[in-house]
């Protein structure tokens, strides 16, 4: 087992230790599980990340209620201390069929569907302080990545300087035990939404001219994604700008790069980007790059709906990003990155992007 | 412009110069698309692939229902013909976007929405005999890659012997002038369903041990991943063994593969792999090995109608494969690749797969 499994794993064993202690003493065996709801989570104002609070909830053996799920939680629990033990990875998926089973001779099965097994694994890495992937599990892996910058990647050397139209394809897991950040040239990160529009940058082999890591994750950045992102951030010490479509979903997608998300607060710590900074398309760039009004798009009753949201945000506070969101709604239409394109085929990486990056905050970009 | 590009320029302008002959000769303007439909689709009992016959169906100029379409081909030609000349490729969004606009003063736009470009695209295609990705067109792309294989993808040289825990992220196009197949020590290709179980043969070094490349498409595989399978096998001259779900979906997934898809049998002489073999997961491999039932789900009406369905497929007709179908159906059950975890983790990669492709044909694999 390697350091960081080691320290995984001695926090599980906490979890036990301490149901053996009740036990032993006679106790209702209980643990206390920080509560992922809404009410116990906050924008830390400092530190500009979503956070988890202190509130907890106790989850008990001998109670009808919660019998069940204090057995799972111990079944889980378990089951990641076996994949740390044989330095495998696996899916949640996979976790969960890896756990169920037929209880005796009943006709009660451990886990009845994933559904059930999904949030014990939540519940699992806010009680012990673990991400997912210190418990040696991934998520689906979309996103490619390019740039002027060697990586170390389970044991293989990989220039990302030479990966051809495809790049590397960013893994799941990300964690330091597994992909080394070596030498590198970037000056800072561009994320691009779509793979489409990565594509274009690639091609136009804007990460040589403009010597950035160049990166995408097919739409809302899968969790590998994301961590790269604050990895590159902070141990290269290099911006990140984030190029998304300008609809409520693009903004979504650069307001959980940036301050995490509700339901996963209390990943933000090791996920979230608070300086990321928004690159567009803005709900000014219509008029800012004359583009006809025929590829423009009409706002869905729920992209208002979600536009309106996002104005409450508190860091969408600042009266640019009210500006922003507010002109998108009075407009009443979006616009895609594709669009660009309309002027003509390397527009994006040849003008739109390069000008914005020169004018710098508040004209070019927001954050 | 390369030889490649050269060859589908030169067809386009035959698409233009046939116009122009037609206005010289004071004809009504018009060209004769093959038609995509069920009708004109059959499966070729010889090469073992679904073709598209030889029905046609006239686009004329002057006539109120074509007239409409009849611009819009020739727009996306004429814009497919200049990605050529630039040595540029771009998706169809993208191109969409690049061919729309509003007609002098009147409100009618080129092109509404992208679903109207998108069947003009297929419509080219078949008419000038060029798949999308000869007219620079991409898809999106998911799936990943690696194996004892050296590649060439625009210009820089990949070992794909090296890629870490991400792979090589497949692009969507992957013709001969932008990636090129070199040294190889493989013996054979692994197309696996999901990027999860992907995962686990790499993370199992898998395709070191058994000299395989080693591929996953994220599902139903995306063109670029299609056309690399069908470039691997026959070009390197090596056998591609398909590791799908037991369920319909993973069976169509294979059938795809294999024969090519009703929708775009045009590509399948290009895409298609008909001695593609099937390693499982088999209707009969619960009992074959053990698992227990409630790792298995039941099969829902529309997984019913699709197995039937299929049952009725010219290519699913020898014994074997009428015997996996009707016995799914019997059981009303399907399996997924994961439920093998149940055994223990890498029980798919050190057993399951490794005795099946011992056992060989019929017992093993089908085709």
């Amino acid at each position: 087992m390697d350091e960081r499994a080691r320290k995984t794993d001695v926090k599980l064993q906490g979890l036990a230790r301490h149901l053996v202690a009740d036990v032993n003493q006679k106790r209702n065996p209980s643990i206390a599980i920080p509560l992922r709801s809404l009410a116990n989570v906050s924008f830390n104002e400092r530190r500009k990340i979503l956070e988890l609070g202190d509130q907890k909830q106790a989850r008990i053996l001998f109670n009808v209620g919660m019998a069940r799920k204090f057995m799972q939680t111990f079944l889980l629990g378990s089951a990641c201390k076996e994949l740390l033990e044989q330095g495998k990875t696996t899916s949640i998926r996979d976790l969960y069929y890896i756990a169920k089973h037929t209880l005796g001779d009943t006709r009660q099965n451990t886990f009845e569907e994933q559904d059930e097994s999904d949030p014990i694994i939540e519940d699992l890495e806010v009680t012990i302080d673990a991400l997912r992937e210190e418990l040696n599990l991934f998520a689906s892996n979309k996103g490619a990545m390019v740039g002027p910058l060697t990586i170390v990647d389970s044991g293989d050397t990989i220039d990302l300087r030479r990966m051809g139209s495809g790049g590397w394809s960013v893994p799941s897991i990300v964690e330091e035990n597994i992909v080394e950040l070596k030498k590198s040239e970037a000056q800072f990160v561009l994320l691009v939404e779509k793979d489409a529009v990565w594509r274009r940058f690639n091609e136009d082999k804007f990460w040589q001219k403009h010597r950035c890591v160049l990166i995408h994750g097919g739409g809302q950045p899968p969790r590998g994604v994301r961590r790269m992102l604050r990895r590159l951030t902070t141990e290269l010490k290099i911006p990140l700008y984030v190029l998304v479509d300008n609809d409520p979903w693009g903004f979504y997608i650069y307001s959980v790069v940036k301050q995490g998300s509700i339901n996963l607060a209390y990943e933000s710590v090791r996920m979230a980007v608070p300086q990321a900074r928004f690159v567009g398309l803005s709900s000014f760039d219509q008029e800012k790059y004359d583009l006809p009004d025929n590829v423009t798009m009409k706002l869905k009753d729920e992209d208002e709906r979600r536009a309106k949201q996002m104005l409450a945000y508190p860091w969408f506070q600042r009266k640019e990003w009210q500006r922003e969101l507010q002109y998108m709604l009075k407009r009443g239409k979006k616009l895609e990155l594709e669009a660009l394109s309309n002027k003509r085929i390397s527009f994006i990486t040849e003008e739109y992007l390069p000008r914005k990056l020169k004018e710098g905050e508040g004209k070019g970009w927001l954050v």
